[in-house]
């Protein structure tokens, strides 16, 4: 078995999760780098990894170091403010680069990372797993196979209750307080948006035209610091102000006239939801409440009848036809890794890429137009609403280059 | 007892059934006049009334005629083309107005039922049915009663499949068909904006700012009257192309600053949904989900626990607390009458007000903020989603003007 040698970038949180109940997991890696800001992480982050290699690991704090290592691969999971540096960094090296998820600060960042994949032809995939969610894939198959009709609409929101993990952020070391308090903006597209962009054919066919971003008050950091009383651990939480509106909405426009509408949802009070949304001509799905919705369908699984009877009062069982072939073929283990089986099924297909030279399903062009949505909805913001041309970072290509999404599905 | 004489002016599918329903059920009204253009739906409508009120019944083609008559008040229900027209006109004449719903065309047209207004003074009031809906209510008495905590974001929708209807637009006479073909536009935000507008204390310290708006293409209804072969009632249906987009989202900034997001989605397939959402600090209400969560609360009522079971599985039953006297005090006859007994709470407190001579609920600075978002919307998605200022009709009074809800809670 051909194994991929794979350097760390990033052991916060999300590193040495997917370190951990993911990466070490799979049978061709193998984790010869580890690097963090922090020695502290690099240690509990070793001591994992020792558990089943044997070989020597090479640690640092400093990316660059990690760069000059001979690795097949690298995993970057750091603060946001460096992610695209250091991917770029890494596809100069010739290091396949698997990139985490997060927002740009500037178009230029994106840029930055096209040009160094078309000079260098560096592997690089953005590890949006949600683009591999079993609900986001089977609504997507639903609208292959044409069940939908024509495709008008698509939303989704990052619906995720934060508050502690900003709050803290100072104990934690996690990068979102700064930004909260610094920044406003859609500052976390990708997890809705990449499915959406997948479906759409965004990049392929289609592409991103404008998008307007406005932003609520921010009140609910302050609020849940105050009740928590979060100031007696924190001092620099005292008075601070946040500058990140509670709930953003951003609409874009696509040239082949589908909207499309994200939010970012993170800092009230709610339940876990990515509200992913497809709406056509002849049928919906719709996550927050479960539904698949078809127009006078006579098949059981598809028709909608007694609508809230049937899919409101029970988790709707996907008909297996419209799940991809591997997740068909998921296992109750794989499931129990990070994300319901996500990670797990993600990184196992950006490994083999990495090991069998094939294209990356997720590339850098989508890095770029999924990433500079961050950046783009903070000007429109910060201009009450502003229109904001989104770039074509594929420069003509998006209009010949073909679907294909991220897992086989018949 | 008192008795309010009253005109109709429009007797279409919701004059009617407001007739029927709705009016001709009130022990303190008398129809005495009624007005379409059309002489079949005035002998229809007459018909119904003869069966009750044993006097002459004024009618006319023409609303002018009916403005000369003597009448407490003209309910006025017309194609949203001339609603402005003729409650301005009826001001004039010094017979209080009830205006049925829609969007305005232009903003002069707001101005104008402003102007009216403040040069005669007549009673005025906007017939936002959903303004007294049952579930608007609740969540609008627990934000009042601080349970949200502070309030950051609404969002509402007219999520209702209306592809028939507008379809067969020139077959039923209906205003909606030609509206698609030549606008494009939030053509009718007030069902979710009327409830929004009163929860936020829009016009009552508080006030919208700005706007966006952008829309879908519009593909829904041409695959609806091809599939149904519509054309062959309609040779005009033959290759129409509509203009107004199948999704229109437009988010507002108040000065308060919340942010409000309105969906109008009316012609592609789905179940009847409104989506009105509150968001605060300490929790939330979610029609669509039919979910009141609560941040951490102890009450059995509000709070989240297994938020999924609890809320999905059952049609949530309101905590007789927070529901309005009137609606504690419904019969099960009252619901059964139009949109189950909002219409009918929503007339009676009009007739009381015209007969007590009482400020109308929903007044006709209400009428102008609500109806100038589709003028701006309008304009908005015709500049790629330009921000548009919204007017301030009160003209600086909305500072001092008193929060008072539509119905009395506690």
């Amino acid at each position: 078995m051909k194994k991929a040698k794979i350097g760390i970038i990033g052991l916060g949180q999300r590193g040495y999760f997917m370190l951990k109940d993911t990466i070490l997991v799979l049978e061709n890696v193998e984790v010869v780098a580890l690097c963090d800001e922090y020695e502290d992480r690099i240690e509990r982050a070793k001591e994992l990894v020792a558990e089943s290699y044997k070989g020597e690991i090479f640690t640092s704090t400093d990316y660059r170091e990690v760069l000059k290592q001979e690795l097949d691969a690298v995993y970057i999971a750091t603060a946001w403010e460096s992610h695209s540096e250091i991917a770029v960094a890494a596809m100069e090296a010739k290091i396949a680069v698997g990139l985490e998820v997060g927002g740009a600060y500037t178009l230029d960042e994106c840029y930055a990372m096209v040009e160094a994949y078309e000079k260098t032809g560096t592997p690089f995939m953005f590890m949006e797993n949600c683009c591999y969610g079993d609900k986001e894939l089977v609504a997507t198959n639903l609208a292959r196979d044409g069940k939908f009709g024509e495709i008008v609409f698509c939303s989704g929101s990052y619906g995720h209750d934060l508050r502690d993990e900003i709050s803290r952020g100072n104990l934690i070391r996690h990068y979102r307080l700064r930004n909260y308090t610094a920044r406003n903006c859609e500052n976390y597209p990708t997890h809705e948006l990449g499915p959406i962009a997948m479906l759409l054919g965004i990049n392929r066919g289609n592409r991103m035209v404008s998008l307007v971003s406005m932003a609520s008050k921010a009140a609910g950091l302050s609020a849940y610091i105050e009740k928590h009383k979060l100031y007696e651990e924190d001092e620099s939480l005292k008075g601070r102000v946040f500058n990140q509106g509670d709930i953003v909405t951003t609409l874009i426009k696509c040239e082949n006239g589908e909207l499309i509408k994200l939010t970012l949802d993170t800092s009230l009070p709610r339940v876990y939801n990515r509200q992913f949304n497809v709406r056509g001509t002849e049928g919906y799905y719709a996550m927050d409440t479960n539904t698949v919705y078809i127009d006078n369908s006579e098949d059981e699984f598809l028709s909608v009848g007694d609508f809230t009877k049937k899919y409101l009062d029970n988790e709707l069982e996907f008909e297996p036809e419209y799940l991809p072939k591997r997740w068909k073929a998921v296992t109750e283990e794989e499931k129990e890794k990070g994300h319901g089986g996500m990670d797990y099924i993600m990184f196992e297909e950006f490994v083999n890429a990495v090991i069998e030279k094939t294209p990356m399903p997720i590339d850098v062009y989508d890095a770029a137009a999924w990433m500079c949505i961050t950046a783009l909805s903070e000007k429109s913001i910060a201009n009450n609403g502003e229109s904001q041309e989104v770039p074509d970072f594929t420069n003509g290509a998006y209009k010949t280059r073909k679907i294909k999404d991220v897992l086989e599905w018949k």
